[in-house]
C-alpha cells in the first residue's frame, strides 16, 4: 500500500530501488511520526475539521501504536513503504473512515519534518548529557593527576613542561566550544515545521500554534517554504554539532594511542580495555581508540555528505531528502556509542608517575630557566642567546622545580571557571 | 629577520616553500597583532615585567605602527618572514632593547591566535550586519510582492500555489537559522588565548584577565593546552557559521538562474546585473547569481579542507597549522562579497505579474479544491479519489480564489513573528 | 572465539562497539577469503610448509564451505568476531589441528586485504559491464532520435540548436573519461597482497609468485609495507572510479528531471516509471531519477570519507582500517543499482518531436544565420553587430535548416568514433 | 572592452565580482591559448573561411605574442577581462579586420578548455616526471640502507622487525600505483575540445581533425556537447590524479616528522632543513615535511571542492566552471612544490644504525621465533600457546638473527622488480 498509489502496479524493482533501508530506520523515527499524529489529531478537532468523537479515537489508536513501538512489538512489514503508511493502515483497519481522516491538512513532507526534528532535539539532549559525563570526568581526571608532569610537544618535538591536569582539562574545556555547535543545531530543530504539508501550507484553518505548543517546540518555523527548506538543513545543523564533538574526541584519541605507545609509555589500560597478543606480552593494542578515532573521523565527513546530496537543489520538495536521513540517524548512533566508549575506557586510565625522570626531557625546562633570567632583568632577546650558549657549552642544568602560576597554567588550571563555562552554555 | 635563526643561513628554497602567501595574508591581521601587542605591553608594565616607561614607550610606538596600517603604508618586504618579524624590527630599530621586551612571556603562537581570533570576531560582526541588510530586503520584497502568485514545485514538478511573498521570506527565515551558527563561531572566537605563549603557558607572573578586558574578550580561553588547540578549531568554527550562510545563498540562486531561464520566465533583471549577447537578444545571463552559486557552494568546501589540514593531529603546535589562514581568510571575503552582490542585485529584481494566467498552472489548484471537499465534510482518502475522477473524464475546473489562511501560509505570512526571531538571534 | 583471546574476557560493550557489522559486511567477503584461503594452503604445501595430505584436506574441506557460502547457508554467529574466526573454526572443528595451521606465514591483516581486493575486482568488472550497457544503450538512442532537436542552453538561457542525438551521445563519451579511472582502480587491486602478513611480511620461506598466479592477479604488490599501505588505498581508488562514473550519472538524472517538468516538456516516462497523484493527473513526478541523482551523489563523497578516516595515520596498521570496509561495500552497492535502474528506466524514454516549433526557441537559430554572413565574407565581429541591429529592428526570421556537418556536431555525431574510444579502454 | 559588451557600461562592482583573479591564473594559460589560437588560424585558411594570407598575418602575429609570454612582458591590464580579450585586441590592433576574423567557428568556452587541457597536459607531465625522481631516490635509499633494521608497528605498538629498506621502497611502490591515475588524468585531459565552440558546435565546416593533430591531444573529444561537460570533469580528473600522490606523500611526512621526534629517534636532518630554538637544542623542526603534508592534506581537499562547485548544474555551460580555475591552479602548484621538497629533503636523510640495540625493541622478534617452532613442525595456535607461557616466565629470549627471504620481505626487497612496475606504466 503506497499513498500514491495509481491503481497499476509499479515495477517491482523500482519499488526495491526507492524505498531503501527507510523501514530499518522508520523504526527508531516511528515513535515521533505517532506523537505528532497525536498532535495533528488534537488539533484538527479542535479547529473542526474533525469531530471531538473522531478526536478523541484517533488519539485513543495513536496512543495504543505508540505503545506497540515503546514495547518495541510495533513493525514495518515489507507491504508498507515507510512507517507513515503502517500507522495509516492500522487507523483505518481499527477506525475505518476515521482513520483516513488524519490525513488532512497534512503531507508526508510535513511529516517526516516534524517526527525528524523531534527525533534530532532527543538524540541532541541525549548527546549533551554524554557530553557533560565525559566532562564532569576530565575535570575530575584533572584534578586528581594535576601534579604529574608530562613533557609537551611542538612539532612533535618535546619543547616544554606539561601535566595530566593540563591535559585532560583541555579536552573538558575543548568540549565547552562544541557545545554551542549543538546548542546551534537544537535551535534549529526547535521550530515546528508541522503544517507546512508539501511545502505550500495548507488551505484548511489549521492551528499550528497549537501543535507547536502541544509537541514542546519553541517556535514555528512560520513561512511553510521554509520549513520544507529545513530539510536537509536541519539534518545538517545537526552534522555540524556532533561534528564539533567528534573532531574533540577524534583528537583525545589519537593523543591516547600516541601515549600508549612503547615509544611514550605515558599511560595504559587495563587488559579488558585493549587486545593483545599472546606472542607480544607487551602489546597492548588501543582498539576501542582507534575505533573511536576512526569513527568520529567519518562522523566529521558527514556535513560535506549531506551538503552534496542537497547542494544545488532549487526550492521545493525533492525525492533526493529522502536519503539524507540514512546519513544522520546512523551518524548519531556512533556519535552516542563514541562518547559511551570515551567515558568509560578513560575512567579506567592508569597515569604514569615519573615520566620526566628520564633525562631525554631535560630540556623540557631550558626555557623556564631563561624566564628566570627575564624576570632579573635581561632581555629576552639577550637571555635567549646567553643560554643557547650555556647549553652548547655543556653547563646547562635543569631547574625542575618550575612554578607556573597564571590563569590556566599548570599551576593553576582554573577548573572552577572551566566548570562555570560549561554550565553557562548546558543552561542556554 | 626569523626569530628562530640559529646563525646558520637557511636555504633560500626552503624559505620560499615555508613562507607561502603568509606576508600577503598578515596585512590583513597585522592590524591586530598591533592592538593584541598593545594589550600584552601594558600588561607587561602592570605586572612589573618591564617598567612604566618601558610600557609607555611600548604603547606610543604600536600606535605609531597601527597608524600606518590604517593609512595602507605599512609593509612585509621579503626580508621578514611575517608581520610578526616586521613589527618586532620596527620596535627594536625605534627603542633598541625596550623593542625587544615585548616578546617576554608569549610565543609567536598565542601571538598568531590572539590576532586571527580578533580578526574573525570583526569579520563575524560585518557578515552579521550584511545578512541583516539581506534579510530586511528579503522581508521588504516579500511584504512588497506578497500578493503575487508563482508555482510551487515539488521534483520540478507544479504542485501547488506559492507567491512571491512566501519565497522571499522564506529565504529570509532561513538566514535565522545560519545566524545560530555564526553567534556559535563568535563565541568560540571571543575567548582570549594570549598567554597560553607556545600551548604550555608561562612561568611568568602574567595577568591574563588585564588582556582579556584590555582586549573586549567575554572570557579567557583559560586552559592553555585547550588555547592552543584553538588553533585550526576557531578557523573551522567560523567556516562552519559563513557555510550556513553560503547554503542559504546557493540555493537562492539556483532559484534566480532557473526562474530567469525563458522556460520559466518568473523574474529578470536590469541590463547592467546580467551580461548578454547581441546577437541572441533574449538573453540575459546570470553571471552574478551563477558566480555567487559558485562561490558559496566553494566556501561550503572550507569545513572539509580545515579537517583534512588539521585531522589526526596530536595536541601540541604542527606547522601545518599555518596553512589554515590561507583557507578562512580568503573565504571570508568570498562570503563578504557574495552577501553585498546578493543585496545589491536583488534590490533591483523585477517580478512578473500574472504568472498563472498560462492555462499550463491550472493543476497546481486541485488540492485546493479537493480540500474543499474535505472541509464540506468528506474524508481525505475519498475526496482524493473523486477528484482524481473529475480531473480524468475532464470535468476539473481550478478555482483560483484560494485562500490559506493559516500561519505561514501565503496568506498570512508572519512577516513580523520572522523579523522578532530574526532580533532575539541579533541581540543575544 | 577471538584470534587474539587472551584468557580473560574482554568486556561485552568493547565487542559490540568493536566488531561493528563486520559480521554482515563479510557476508559479502566470505566467499573471496575462501579462495585466498585455499591458495594460502596449496602454497603451504607446495614449500613444504605442511604435508601434501594436510594441503589436499584443507582444500577439499575449504571447497566445501565455498558450497555453503555459494548455497547462501554459510552464516557468522555473534560467537564469531568475524569470517576469519568462522571458517577457521570449521576447518578445525573438521580437521583438528590441520585446521591450525592455515593460519601459518600470513596474519588476518593480509587475509582481509587479499579478500578485499579479489572483491574489488570482481565487482569493478561487473560495473564495467554495467556501464557498457548503459554505453550501448545511450549510442542506440542517440543514432533513433538523432534528427530530433532540443534547445541548447547556456546558463540555463536558450542558447542554440542541440539534438537528442547530441545529448544521448555525449553522456555515452563521458562515460568513456569515467572507465579511466574504473581502470585504474582495477589495476591498484589487482595486485597481490598475500603475504605481507601484519605489514612485515614473514621468516617463512613462502612463494608469493605462486599465489599470486593462483588467484589470478596480475602481479605482486612486492613490499610487504606497500601492500598493508594498501589498506584504505586500494578503497579509494575504487572510490574514485566509481564517484566518477556517479557524476555523470548524477548529471544526466539531473537534466532528465529538468527536461520532466512541465516547464520544459522535452521527454516523458511511462507510469511505472514515475510516481503521481490522483489530484494533480500532470504530475510524472521522476522518483527514480532523482534517488539515481542523491545516491551518485553520496557515493562522490566516499573518497573524502575515506581520506578523512586513513589520513595523518602513519605507517603500519591501525584498527581504523577495519572501518572503510562499511563505506566502500555499500558505496559499491549503490553503484550497480543506480547503473541498473538507469538502463532499465532509459530505455523506456519517449522524446517529443516538435520542441522547437515553440516560437520561444526562434532565438536558438541567430548565430548560425550570423555565421551564414561570415561564410559570406563578413568579419566575425562585424557580422555580430549587424545581426544585432536586425534583431532589434524585429526583421529578424530564423532559418531553421541548419547544416551543422562537423565531427562531433549534430549533423556528424561520429557515434562509430566514439564507440570505437569506449572498445580501447574497454579492452586495456 | 568585453566580449559581450552591449553597449551599456555594466557596473564596476560587478565587474570586480565578476572577473575575479582570472588575470593572475590566466598569465599562467595565455601561452596555450595562444597555442590553440594559432591551430585555429591555420584551421580556418585550410577550409578558407580565412585567406592564405589572413592565415599567415595571423599566425605571425600569434607568434610575435608567444615570444612576449615566453619573455615574461605579456601583461593583462584591467581594462580586459581575460587573456582572450587582450589578445584578441593585440591582433586587432595590429591587423584590423583580419584579427577579428579569429573568432569565427569559436567561443570563449572551447578557447578556455582547450587552453585548460594543454595546460593540464604540461603540468601532469612535469608532476611525472618529478615523480619519477623521488621514487628513483626512494629505490636509491632502500637499496643503500637496507640493511638497517626498525621497529615496525601496528596500532603504534611495536610488533615485529622492519627495515629502512623496506621502509623507503614501501612509499616507492607506492607511487606506482598513484601513477595510474595521473595517467588516467592524461588520458582525459589528451581529447581536443576545439571546435565545440559554446557546447553545441558551429554550421561552419571546420576541420577538428587538423586541430587535434597539430596541438598534438591523442584524439578528438568528439561530442560537442560532451567536449563542454569537460570543463569541470577535466580539472577533477587532475585532481583525483594529484590527489593520489598527495596522500603518499603526506603519509611519507608523517612518519617523518615522528621519526624525528625524540621520543622515536630514528632519523634526522642537517640544520638547514629544519627549524630550531636556541635555548631548545635538541629541537630539529620538521616544518618542511609539516608544510608538505598539510599542503598534501589540501590538495587532497580539492576533488571535492571541485564536486561542491560542479554538482548538479545540468548540462550547458554556467558562468559557475570559470571558479574551477582557481582551485586546480594553485593546487598543481603546491603538488609541484611539495614533490620538489620531498625530493630536495629527502636527499639529506640521516638513518640512526642501531636503533634496535634498546632493549625496548626486544620483543620485536617474538613471532620470528614462534615461526621457527612452526617450521620444526609445531601447529601455529599451540606455538602461539608455548610461544606466551616463555615470555610469561621471563625465558624469552630474542634471536635477533631473523631471515626474511621471500618476495617483498627485508630480506629480498625486489627493488628491480618495483622499478620494473614503475617503468610499465611510465611507458604505457
Amino acid at each position: 500500500m503506497k499513498l500514491w498509489d495509481k491503481g497499476f502496479s509499479t515495477d517491482k524493482k523500482i519499488d526495491h530501488f526507492t524505498v531503501g533501508n527507510d523501514r530499518e530506520l522508520d523504526l527508531l523515527l516511528a515513535k515521533y511520526d505517532v506523537i505528532a499524529s497525536t498532535a495533528h489529531a488534537k488539533m484538527l478537532a479542535k479547529v473542526g475539521l474533525i469531530s471531538e468523537d473522531e478526536g478523541i479515537a484517533l488519539e485513543k489508536e495513536l496512543k495504543f501504536i505508540l505503545g506497540t513501538i515503546e514495547q518495541g512489538t510495533f513493525t514495518i512489514e515489507d507491504d508498507f513503504e515507510d512507517m507513515h503508511s503502517k500507522i495509516e493502515f492500522l487507523l483505518t483497519e481499527r477506525l475505518g473512515d476515521i482513520g483516513k481522516k488524519i490525513h488532512s491538512a497534512r503531507s508526508r513532507n510535513d511529516q517526516v519534518l516534524v517526527a525528524m526534528q523531534l527525533f534530532l532535539k532527543e538524540e541532541l539532549n541525549e548527546i549533551k548529557s554524554q557530553v557533560k559525563a565525559l566532562f564532569d570526568l576530565l575535570i575530575e581526571l584533572a584534578e586528581k593527576h594535576q601534579q604529574v608532569l608530562l613533557p609537551g610537544y611542538t612539532h612533535l618535538q618535546i619543547a616544554m613542561p606539561s601535566s595530566f591536569g593540563l591535559w585532560f582539562s583541555a579536552y573538558a574545556e575543548s568540549l565547552v566550544d562544541d557545545l554551542y555547535f549543538v546548542q546551534a543545531a537544537y535551535k534549529v530543530a526547535d521550530q515546528n515545521p508541522l503544517g507546512s504539508a508539501a511545502g505550500y501550507g495548507s488551505s484548511f484553518p489549521i492551528d499550528r500554534t497549537f501543535t507547536t505548543e502541544e509537541l514542546g517546540f519553541e517556535t514555528l518555523k512560520y513561512n511553510v517554504v521554509a520549513a520544507q527548506m529545513g530539510r536537509g538543513k536541519v539534518e545538517k545543523a545537526t552534522a555540524f554539532g556532533i561534528s564539533s564533538i567528534a573532531a574533540t574526541l577524534s583528537k583525545l584519541a589519537m593523543d591516547i594511542t600516541l601515549y600508549m605507545s612503547q615509544n611514550f609509555d605515558f599511560i595504559s589500560f587495563p587488559n579488558e580495555l585493549t587486545t593483545g597478543s599472546s606472542i607480544m606480552p607487551h602489546k597492548k593494542n588501543p582498539d576501542v581508540f582507534e575505533l573511536i578515532r576512526a569513527k568520529c573521523n567519518k562522523i566529521q565527513a558527514v556535513p560535506n555528505q549531506l551538503t552534496l546530496i542537497t547542494n544545488n537543489l532549487p526550492s521545493g520538495y525533492h525525492r533526493d531528502l529522502q536519503l539524507v536521513k540514512e546519513s544522520i540517524v546512523p551518524a548519531l548512533q556512533d556519535m552516542k556509542a563514541c562518547l559511551e566508549m570515551m567515558t568509560f575506557s578513560l575512567k579506567e586510565i592508569r597515569v604514569n608517575q615519573n615520566i620526566l625522570n628520564d633525562p631525554k626531557y631535560d630540556y623540557l625546562f631550558s626555557v623556564d630557566t631563561l624566564n628566570e633570567m627575564v624576570k632579573n632583568g635581561m632581555p629576552f632577546r639577550d637571555a635567549y642567546k646567553t643560554m643557547g650558549t650555556a647549553i652548547e657549552n655543556g653547563t646547562f642544568k635543569p631547574n625542575k622545580d618550575i612554578e607556573h602560576s597564571h590563569e590556566g597554567s599548570l599551576g593553576n588550571l582554573k577548573l572552577n571557571e572551566i566548570e562555570n563555562k560549561f554550565k553557562v552554555i548546558w543552561n542556554a
